[in-house]
C-alpha cells in the first residue's frame, strides 16, 4: 500500500518536519521518563523550542511569530505525538493561548506577550474548567469584580494544562451579574500576581508528565487593561470561536497516536514468536491489524480534510466536533486492540503502547467531552 | 453544518447529475414495487438509459460510449442509490462488464459489443462464483475445453447479477490443466448459445428486484475468438485488476445508502411524536443521529478521496479493500440504528428504510467478503 | 463442553418436549414455505395443537387448560423457535391473551372463552399499538364510549399479531375523558362484530408468515359485560402486570434463535470448504464462533434464571426488561455473525439462517422497544 | 429492582462476609495509597489475614486450613474487589498456590507448607510465564537438570504475582529433553535458595500495588523431593487442571469490579450537576447506566452459575474460558463507560473509578489471554 502523504503538506512543511523531528528526537524523546517522574517538562524545553523557531509559528512575524499557518503547528504536533510524548504542552501554548491573544488582544497586549511566548520566555495557559463545572462553561463561578482600575478575582480552576509553568493565564471569569453566556469574560492573569496560587500537579492516570493543575485566585487584583476583548461579556463567544481549533488539535494527537501504535504493533507482532511462528501470522492478528490499519487510514483522511478546510477558513463547528469525538474514541479503541497484541508487555509502562493507550483515554474528555460533541452535532442536523 | 460537495465534482458532472436524477425519479423510483414483484427491471429500462446516454459513459466515444470517466459512472450510481433502488444492474454493466471488454477485448470484440452495450441493446454480466466456490476464484470448476476452433464449456455459476436479462456474459473458466491461477481464463458467452440455460432468479433476503441467478453451461460451444485477452491463463490477473473498481462501486452504494438513511430518519424523527414531543427531541435520538451523521460524513470523505485517487489512477488495492469492508459494515450498522428509530414502521417494507437495511447486508458479502478484504489489507502491512 | 440443561426442566417437561417437538416437526416445519406464501398459518393448525393439548397449557383445567405452568408454555415456544418458525402466533394466544382472561376476566368470561381457546376453536389477539402511537400506550386514541349497556368503539390498531385469524381480540381503549393512564381500559371484541374490519396482513421484512395486521373499529357496539376487569380504568395496570411475561416470551425466542443459529453455522462451516480446508478451520471462523457460543451460553443462563424466577413469582419488571433488550440485541448480532459465515448463501431465503436473521430484527422493537426497556431499567437504578 | 443474592451463599458465608468486609475495610482500604506507593502490601497484612482465619479457607483443617470450600475463597475475593484493591495477592496464594500443593503435593510437602501458608508465615507464588513465552507454556525455557539428589535450575520468569514477598514459589520448568508438554514439571523453590534472585517490581499501568516481578534462577540447587507430583512430566496436566479455578478467580474480580463501578457511578451522577440538573437525569446517562446495569447483572448471574457448578465439581474448561474472556472484556468496557460519566474526574487517580478501569485492563491478558480462551472454546465446538 502506498504511503500516505497529506495533501496539505508542501516542501516548506517538509523542511519544518525535519527540524521538528530532530527537536523531539533530541530534546523530548530521551527525557520522557524524566518528565513523567517530575510531572512536568524541563522549563528550558520551552526556550530551546523558541530558539529553533518552533514556538508561535502561526503568529505573524510582527509579533515575534513565524508568520506561518496552522499547518506549521500541525507538523510540530504530529512529530511530538509520533514519539508518544504527552508531557509538553506546546500545542496549547502555540495553537490556543497565542491565538486568543492574536484574535482578541489589544495591540499593546499582543506586543507585550506574543514575542515572549515565541521565545519561550513566557509559557501560556488557559483556565476554563472549575471544580464544580465541567463542560458547562456558562456556570463558572470565578468572579472578577470591578474595583476602580482593577478587577478583583476570586475562585478556583482545575485541570489546567501548563498549570505549574504558566507565566500568563487566560482566565474565564464572570464579570457580569448575568448568569448566562453574556456574563462571561476572559482576562489575562500573570503568574506572579499576589493572591494567585497553584495547587499540586494533579495525579492523573496518564499524560503524567503534563503539569495539569488546580489554580486558586484569592482577591487577585488585575488591571482592567488585562481584559481580553473590547468589552466585558465577550468571553463566551471568544471561547466558541477558538474551541474548534482546540478540538482539531486534539484530533491530530488522536490520529497520530493511531498511526504510531499501528507501526509499533506491526513491528512487535512480526518479531515476537508464539506457538512456533510470529504472532502476526495468526489470522486473528492479521484481521485485527487490518481493522486497525483501516480505521487509522480513514481517520487520517478525514483529519487531513479537516485541516485543509481549516487552512481555508472553512471548517465548521459541527464538522470539527465529528472529528474530535470520532478520532478520539477510535484512537482509544485502536490502541486497546494493539495493546492486547503485546500480551503482558502491553501493560508494562516501559512499552510505549501502554502509555499511549492510557494517555489517549482523556482525549475523549478534555476540550469538550464526546457527549458535548454529540450535542453540538445534533443541533446542526 | 455546510452541505458537503465532493471535490471531484465539476459543472459538467452537475449537469449529468440533473439528467441522472430525472431519469431515476421518472423511470426507476415509481417502478420499484413492480421490479421487486417481477424480480427484475423492465427490459426496456436499459434502452431508455441508453437513449439518454446514461450507459457506458466511461467508455470512449469510438466504441459508442460517452467518453467520460469513472466520475460519470459514480454520479449515476449515486443518483440510483439515492432513491433506494437496488434492482437495476446498471453499475455492473457500465462500471465492470464494459471495462473488461475495453481493457482486454480485441478491437473486433470492442467494436462488436460496446456500442450495443451503450445503446442498451445488449445487457452484460460477469459470472465468477460457483455453487461450490465462494471467494476462492482459483477453485472454479467450470471448464472450457478446446475442440478445434471452439471451446466446449461445462459447469455452473451462481449469484450472477443481471442473470435473467444478460445477453453477453463474461464467464470465468478453467482452460488449463493447472489448478491454480494460471489455469483461469475469461470467455465471452452470448446469451443465446445452445446448451446455456438460466436458472430461476434467486430468492434473496433483499435486493429482490435484482435478477441474481444461477447459470448452467452444458456442452456450450463457444468460438475460440471469444476468449478475452491475448492468450489463455490471463483471467486471474484480469480479475485482480478489475476488482478494485468493482469494490469502489460497492462502496459508493454503501455511502449513499447511509446518506439517504440519515435524511429519511431526520425527517421521520422530527415529524413523529411520542410521549408528547418529536422523537428527535429525545437525547438518545439526538446522540444516535449525531453518531450516524458522523460516520456518514467520514465515510463520504474517505470515499471521495478514493474516487479522486481512482480518477488519477492512484487507488491501490489495499486502500479500496479498506473502503469496501468499512463502508459496507458501517452502512448496515448505520441503517440498523436508523431502522430502530422508526419503531415498528422500520420493519414494514413500505418504508424505504426497511428495504435499505436488508438490501445493505449483502454488500458485506459480494465483490469479495469482508474477510477477503481483511486478508488483502493484512498482506500489504 | 457439557450440553446445557435448564434447571427448571423436569421429567414431565421432557415428555412434553417430545410431544411438542413431534408437533412442530410434523405440522409446522414442512409447511413454513406455505405459511410464508399465505402470510398466515393454516387455520386448522390451531385445532391440531388444541387436540394434542398444546394450547393453554398454563391455564387451570377447570377452564379447559392443561393445568401446567409457564414452563410448559416455554417448552413449546422453544421447540417452535428451534425449527425457525415465526409464523404461528401460538405463544401470544397461550402465553398472553389467555392470561389476561384468566387474571382479569369474570367467571363468565373465563368459562366462555378459555375452553374454546384451549381447543383451538377460538384464536386470541391483543390490540395495543395504534398508527399514531408506538410505545406510548397512554396516548391511544381508540375510544369506547358508553351508550346504555354497550360501548361504541371507534379507532384503529396496527401491528396486531394473529390479526387475520383472531376470533377474540382484547382491545386497549380509552374509556375515560382522562388523557393519562387512568382512562385506559381493556375490552373484549369478538371478530364477527359489525363495524369491525381487518386490514391486509402487513408486508414485513421478516416473520412474513405471521398475519400481523391493521384492525379498524367503526361504531362497533360491544356489550358492557365485555369489559375486562371490575371497573373502567384498570387497563394500564393490567398491561403493566402482563407485559413482563410477554417480554420473557420474546427473550425465549431470541435465545433459542441464537442456539439454533450456532448449531446450523457449526454444521455449515465444518462441511463447507474454501481455500482447501473447511471454513471452520480458519482462526477467524473459530474465534467468531467462540464469541457466538459464549454469548449464546450466557444468554441461556440468564434466561433460565429469569424463567426460574418467574415460575416462583419473583421476576421483577426491570430484570425482565434487561433480558428483553439484551437477548434480542445480541440475538440479531449473533445471527449477523453467523449469516456472514455462510457467505452468499446466508443471503438466500432458502437457508434458514437468512430468515432467522431478518426475523430476529423486530424482536428489538415489539413488546416494548429497546429504548423503552432502558427507560424502565434506569428508573429502577 | 430486587437486590441480587447469589444462590451459592448461605448463613455461614454471610458471617464470613462480615468478617472479610471488616478486614478489608480496616486493613486494606485505608492503606491502598501506601501499597501503591510501595508497589507491595505490608508484609504483615498476610499475618493479620492468617490470624483471622482468612488464609487457606478452602484447605482441609488437617493442614491448618479452614476446611471450607471455594465459596469461602470467593467471598473474600469479592470483598477485596469491592473496595477496589488490586494490591494484595491473597487470591493467588489461597485459591491457586495452596491448591497445587493440596492436589499434587506429597504428604510431607503438605504438612510442611500448608500450615505456614494458612498462618501467613509463608507467602506463595507460581512462576509460569517467561520473557520469551507468553501463553505458550510448552515453550518454557527454564530448565531443571538432575544432578544426584538435586535439580539445578536455570532460567528466568516474569509477570510473577507476589514476586517480591513470596517465600515459596512453584516454578514451571523443563525437566525432560522433550520439547512438548511431556517435558514440563513443577518444582517448589524456596525464596532463600542460593542463586535465586528477584528483579524489581515491574512498572505496570495499573495494579501498581501488586509486586509483580521478574525472577531469576542461576544454578539454583533444589532437592529432588521438591518436585510436585509423583514423577517428572506431569506439570502440563497439573497446570491444565488448575487453570480453570484461576480463571474463575479472575472472573470474580471482573464482575465485582463492574458492580462496584455501577454503584459509584450512580452515586456520582445523581449528585453531580451539569447544565442545571444531575447528570443522571440526562437520557444519555440513564441509557448508558441501564446498559451497564444490564451487563453487570447478566455477568453476575453467569458467574454465580459458574461458581455453583464449580462447587459441585462440574465446571468444564470451555465454560470457564467463556466466563473469563467475556467478564473481563465487558468489565473494562463497563468501567470505560462509567469513567466517561465522571468527566475529567474519571481520569484522576484519586477517584477509584479511574484506578478500577486501568486495573481491569490486564484481566484480559493474565491467566490466559482472551485469544487463548477463544482457542479453548473453539476446540470444544
Amino acid at each position: 500500500m502506498a504511503a500516505h502523504r497529506s495533501a496539505w503538506m508542501n516542501e516548506d512543511l517538509d523542511a519544518l518536519r525535519d527540524l521538528a523531528r530532530s527537536f523531539v528526537e533530541k530534546e523530548i524523546k530521551p527525557n520522557i521518563e524524566k518528565f513523567l517522574e517530575a510531572h512536568q517538562v524541563d522549563r528550558d524545553l520551552w526556550n530551546k523550542a523558541g530558539e529553533l523557531g518552533l514556538l508561535c509559528m502561526s503568529i505573524p512575524e510582527e509579533y515575534g511569530g513565524g508568520g506561518g499557518t496552522f499547518a506549521h503547528e500541525a507538523v510540530l504536533m504530529e512529530e511530538q505525538a509520533r514519539v508518544g510524548d504527552s508531557s509538553w504542552g506546546g500545542s496549547l501554548h502555540n495553537g490556543i493561548v497565542a491565538h486568543y491573544l492574536l484574535e482578541y488582544g489589544t495591540e499593546e497586549q499582543k506586543k507585550l506577550w506574543l514575542p515572549k511566548m515565541a521565545s519561550g520566555e513566557v509559557v501560556g495557559a488557559i483556565a476554563m474548567t472549575e471544580p464544580g463545572t465541567g463542560s458547562d462553561l456558562q456556570a463558572v463561578k470565578t468572579r472578577a469584580v470591578r474595583d476602580g482600575d482593577n478587577y478583583v478575582v476570586n475562585g478556583s480552576k482545575t485541570f489546567i494544562t501548563n498549570g505549574q509553568q504558566a507565566d500568563l493565564i487566560i482566565v474565564v471569569v464572570k464579570t457580569g451579574a448575568d448568569e448566562g453566556a453574556a456574563g462571561i469574560s476572559l482576562i489575562l492573569v500573570e503568574g506572579d500576581r499576589e493572591g494567585f496560587r497553584r495547587g499540586r500537579a494533579l495525579d492523573k492516570l496518564g499524560q503524567r508528565g503534563q503539569d495539569t493543575s488546580e489554580l486558586f485566585f484569592e482577591d487577585v487584583r488585575i488591571p482592567v487593561a488585562n481584559l481580553l476583548g473590547t468589552a466585558e461579556g465577550q468571553g463566551f463567544i471568544q471561547l466558541m470561536q477558538q474551541l474548534p481549533q482546540e478540538r482539531l488539535i486534539v484530533a491530530i494527537g488522536a490520529v497520530v497516536g493511531m498511526e504510531a501504535a499501528l507501526e509499533q504493533t506491526l513491528r512487535y507482532t512480526k518479531e515476537r514468536q508464539a506457538f512456533g511462528k510470529p504472532i502476526f501470522n495468526f489470522q486473528n492478528t492479521k484481521f485485527k491489524l487490518a481493522e486497525v490499519a483501516t480505521e487509522t487510514r480513514i481517520a487520517r483522511v478525514f483529519l487531513d480534510d479537516c485541516i485543509a478546510k481549516h487552512l481555508q477558513g472553512e471548517l465548521d463547528i459541527p464538522t470539527v466536533a465529528m472529528a474530535k469525538w470520532w478520532t478520539t474514541e477510535r484512537s482509544t479503541a485502536v490502541l486497546d486492540t494493539c495493546l492486547q497484541l503485546f500480551g503482558g508487555y502491553g501493560y508494562m509502562t516501559e512499552y510505549p503502547i501502554s502509555r499511549a493507550w492510557v494517555d489517549s483515554r482523556v482525549q475523549q474528555i478534555y476540550a469538550g467531552t464526546t457527549e458535548i460533541m454529540k450535542e453540538i452535532i445534533s443541533r446542526s442536523l
